[in-house]
């Protein structure tokens, strides 16, 4: 489905070369000010164009709200966000029986589905479609700092084989990691434009291979490791529905992902439990607190802990320490170079000559996508747990 | 939610140490032949006790169908699978204030969440809840293989740092595992019996490492890999619920799970589009066809692929490859060491000596239940698309 | 589906001549005081064999919780009710090709739907499948009413053309109802058994007239009242959730119901607006309140209505006045008289002489079912607000 | 929340004076012709400002598709309806602590509920919402047509006290409504425009009525009644998704309903079993069928019903046969009469005198609404019950 969130339900659509792409948020809380200036600045940082190395494709990707909002204010109704396309160019692509589906891209899959495909681009499959995901992301990221305090960045964690970190620890073991943890901002991380990667040097480094495949008219893969700092203990809703399963599930419906782990991740499968285990630590008290939410009134959990292999969430439930995970991308399968492969009708194989602006690389736009689909998780998370918090204390009121 | 799917939902329901574990599902297609004796198998497999290296609690696991079927058909309405705890010790846990939260295990976050938990074991988190999924799996996989010839196989692919594949190369780049791809049998895996690594000597390495950790009252994580053959294609329903999407939400909700990566994985971010793209090729026709579900007249799909780095999924839906993905497992929580640990109050550390019977590895008992949540997913993917298709033939013809 | 509600979600299993029927409710809000106790005196008040003008079926409908609770208390988790058929008798009933299908039962629409139907008695469309609902809602009542003191009170409002209120005005403009709004107790109702119509004469000739009917082997429908007391403002999810449309939702699901009306109803159709209405009026401040939730510290709405034809919600939302609203059943369509119908393979009509045990009319029974439905319905949609309210709380806060 | 149907899911956003009315609709079977021509008609139908007795508030109501089809046919993917609101006037309304809310209208709710209020008009609880269900309902209508044969037909029964059927029987013992249920058109109903109401004297004395009270600046009620032939059998979802549970569910989110029955409804309450079964009998072969669907190759049921008191659904699921139900609506409640009522800040009562454009009557522009809404009912429940049937045809190829 096209929608995303039980609580906090965003439903998407639009195709690349339609006429524009949309959503509409559910269920979004009443009285959060909101304009479009609040969206608008997640969009920018994921528009295409923005430097030598992604696609020329140019588009504005101004956004519209259309309903749920009065002199400002959300209504509690329903949030229609509209973001024209722009820069369609029909005429880049054909389908034709006897031509060839593109390889590693949904052309094949989307006829064998549907019975139809959009005849240009990628139509519903093309990556404009998460442009409605980090417009309605950023209506639940403003909501959730101005509530919580929660703060969400992600930033490029590698290109190709270049790695911010080593492979041979856990991320919840890397010291570089670990300061990170406390301290990126999404300023900080907006620094190393175009790459995104929090490191002068390393980021250098992935810019030149970024550059030298999109000359060799190929592309590459890449990670993105993406930090949510002060969530609130209590989010997730086991046995299906544990928190790390809706991240999953949030970051693995990112167009071009192959991987997700969190907190240790699959180095956390080579490791003894007397070195995975995180012992609780007492946190201190809310008057000494300098956790995100102290500022708007959010005290810390009680308990805290000494190591975080467990990534924030134990049991499936948050716990109150700073989550975080990394997603793997695969390189994008549009390459211009010349690819044998066969016909839809099966008639036969032939060389499939791509053109069409695309980018040789797509973590560091994906890096505003990765955030997005974080703060829809929370977000729904969040919703969740009010409606049984207050049960809990009325139940109590009540006894 | 302890709801699982939309078309075809499960929900379960059952502490550790309750009087069963439970499940209802609804939605099972009528007319499919079913008893306990489709079900026990599966459970069997998973249940404790079985070898000198799973935790000694001793359970028969014996399902029981209490509706939804007469005269050993199911009926279409809804099933009842109910699954006593008979070897319950309520004794072995208790809940202070001023007693500890075991690190890295649920009893911490259980009771910020709901304030109040089980006071016995694990209660809704332990493991255990896994017997429903594994029994209603059992029902799933029995459709899948009826009517489509889709067969499901997992199996120990890594305990701690011994791995049956490198490191260096992507799943799909591996020549051992794509060998296995082909032909890997549930009877084959259970001749490796206790682990569950189809590699004898690799399996005797892991067998000897978990007992060296059990001895040391230690732990160690592991990994699962899994294997959908037959699977046709056009199933996941982007944008949102791709299959891949699904697959990681179902893997993610196990419990103990830190990783979920299809196909090329992570190792496919480190590709180039050049490397990683699937060329198609035209796949036999039905009359020669050799793939599953040609024995219960399922044709392939016209196209296949050459390579599969794909995993058998492009744009979130399955393409009629093989879809295969990897779970990692941290290293159980439950460990009979000594741990310096906070108490529930805050009121200081101290030494939380854990007794109970435990696993020192859950790798070999999680197969089955990676092999239940796959044919959930799977099941309910195609409900899904059959919605959608019959759709497609009666526009057609109406028009 | 047989699941109700998004939050507490409620999914029912079981046939009339099966093992069992039972329940698992889902985010039951944790820290209830709950025990078997709670749950039989609503079953009690539903089974069949209380009098001479009901079915003779005798059922004890003893409830089991199999999970979900520790100590007498509600964990948050899933709770599995069960009750066990033991009057089951499969003998009475038989399904062949050449057999007649029962007129204005489900046998055939089963049939039609699931290509297979239990051969024996209703199947899962009997009204024992009602059981579960009542368990479930019974939980739900004593929630609602621990912590809101809403209290859920329904009866018998007509038996076939005898009516405790006259047709010519609409309930809401009905003084004899209206008191019985402000009055009315399930004890006093049950004062009226068998037929439980809150006035001694009517109550006299509707048993009256379904034991002249029973005699006749013929049925006859009825009518059931409900009022919800006690209800907090704000209640129901416009657009299409509206608090209306959920009620009429939960109550056209109930077997046999043909109609539901609301406030002032169909009456109301034929009223003019100026007088139709509801002119707002002051409530008395809290600390003088003496609404239901006034004993567990809910306070009023700050505005009352003068008139009720709204039936306490305007704008698909509640708005603090007590709820009302009346259902339509038809005759039990089993009787055992001699039937003219034509058999299942449209090979002729002929003879159809049912037997088995039922009931000449189902509405003094339906009176718990009514309440239960109605109390998951107002759970659900408190649930659903208090998402939402505490999102306004943080909002504001974080301001 | 603001999104109807499982299968076929439409989200609807949009307040009366925002910028637009709009509509996403999630799993629209690929390939259907569709372009805003088919659309259209049932806009204009329901667009006010036709005639006078109807609000002279102008409004073109011309929709446009954002996304989901190419070349005028659908692609499977989200379709965007987008209906801009034209003849906005803000100034019409305010909102003031010390004002009154509008008596019987949705003003109080909503600041109760969300605790902010759109100042102008209804804001999401306007009428102008139900653009959006008229314009997702023709997509879906278009479907059922061209697939099925389904036609549904809508019409004005009553206004006020003014009835097209005496109130002694029931719809179903009607010969009048029998004869209609088997003949009527939409166009038949739009010849007795502008009231809708296919008797021509009727008609004239329910305009006559709806005048005066215009010139009383008073308002009345009505109802409507609709028919949906060549329904297929097995539609509705048992337990709680039977199919008049969902028609009930979707009529009473109507802005303004107050009832709904169906076949006999609440008169059947009053009937014997012995008068109220309805009998087999066997259809025509498939060869000789005059059903709407013949023309499209669907064949009737093997069986029919001699009366239809059940309505065309049997335990929850279509038998077949016509489906008819009723629906009331109450008074609207803006009238441009003082009316005594009180302030928002309970600070007492005064009188509030509306302006502003409103219709004295809303059935005869129901009609189309009601046909959407059950159009979304039917179009949801074949899809839910495809997924069933295939499963049920590849169950038995498999075996």
């Amino acid at each position: 489905m096209s929608s995303f969130g039980t609580y906090f339900r965003v439903t998407t659509a639009g195709e690349s070369h339609g006429k524009c792409i949309s959503c509409i948020i559910e269920n979004c809380p009443p009285g959060l000010a909101l304009t479009e200036e609040d969206i608008q600045p997640q969009l920018t940082r994921r528009r295409p164009g923005q430097s030598a190395i992604t696609t020329p494709r140019d588009e504005k990707d101004r956004v519209t709200i259309g309903s749920g909002t009065e002199f400002g204010r959300t209504l509690g109704t329903p949030l229609l966000l509209t973001i024209p396309n722009e820069d369609q160019r029909p005429r880049d692509y054909k389908f034709h029986e006897n031509s060839y589906p593109r390889p590693s891209h949904a052309d094949w899959t989307y006829l064998e589905k549907y019975g139809i495909k959009a005849s240009s681009g990628g139509g519903r499959s093309s990556a404009r479609e998460t442009i409605a995901r980090v417009a309605a992301g950023a209506v639940a990221e403003k909501w959730l700092y101005e509530a919580y305090g929660i703060e969400i960045i992600a930033f490029v964690s590698s290109v190709g084989k270049i790695k911010l970190f080593d492979d041979i620890d856990a991320l919840s073991s890397n010291p570089t990691f670990l300061t990170l943890v406390n301290t990126l901002t999404r300023d900080k991380v907006d620094e190393f434009l175009p790459v995104r990667c929090p490191d002068t040097e390393t980021a250098k480094r992935m810019e030149d291979l970024i550059a030298e495949l999109r000359d060799q008219h190929d592309s590459i893969g890449g990670t993105v490791t993406c930090i949510i700092r002060g969530c609130p203990s209590g989010l997730g809703e086991p046995a299906f529905d544990k928190l790390e399963a809706l991240l999953a599930h949030a970051m693995m419906s990112i167009p071009a992902t192959k991987g997700f782990e969190i907190g240790s991740g699959f180095r956390g499968s080579e490791m003894r439990g007397s070195e995975h285990n995180d012992p609780f630590v007492s946190n201190p008290p809310a008057s000494e607190a300098t956790t995100p939410g102290a500022a708007v009134g959010i005290p810390p959990s009680r308990l805290g802990t000494k190591t975080n292999h467990s990534g924030g969430i134990q049991g499936g439930i948050s716990n109150g320490a700073s989550i975080f995970f990394r997603v793997g991308f695969k390189p994008p399968a549009t390459i211009a170079q010349d690819q044998l492969t066969s016909r839809y009708d099966a008639s036969g194989e032939g060389i499939l000559a791509t053109r069409g602006r695309h980018d040789p690389n797509v973590v560091p736009r994906a890096v505003p996508i990765v955030e997005a689909m974080a703060a829809l998780t929370i977000m729904d998370a969040l919703m969740a747990q009010h409606a049984r918090q207050m049960g809990m204390k009325i139940a109590a009121a009540g006894k």
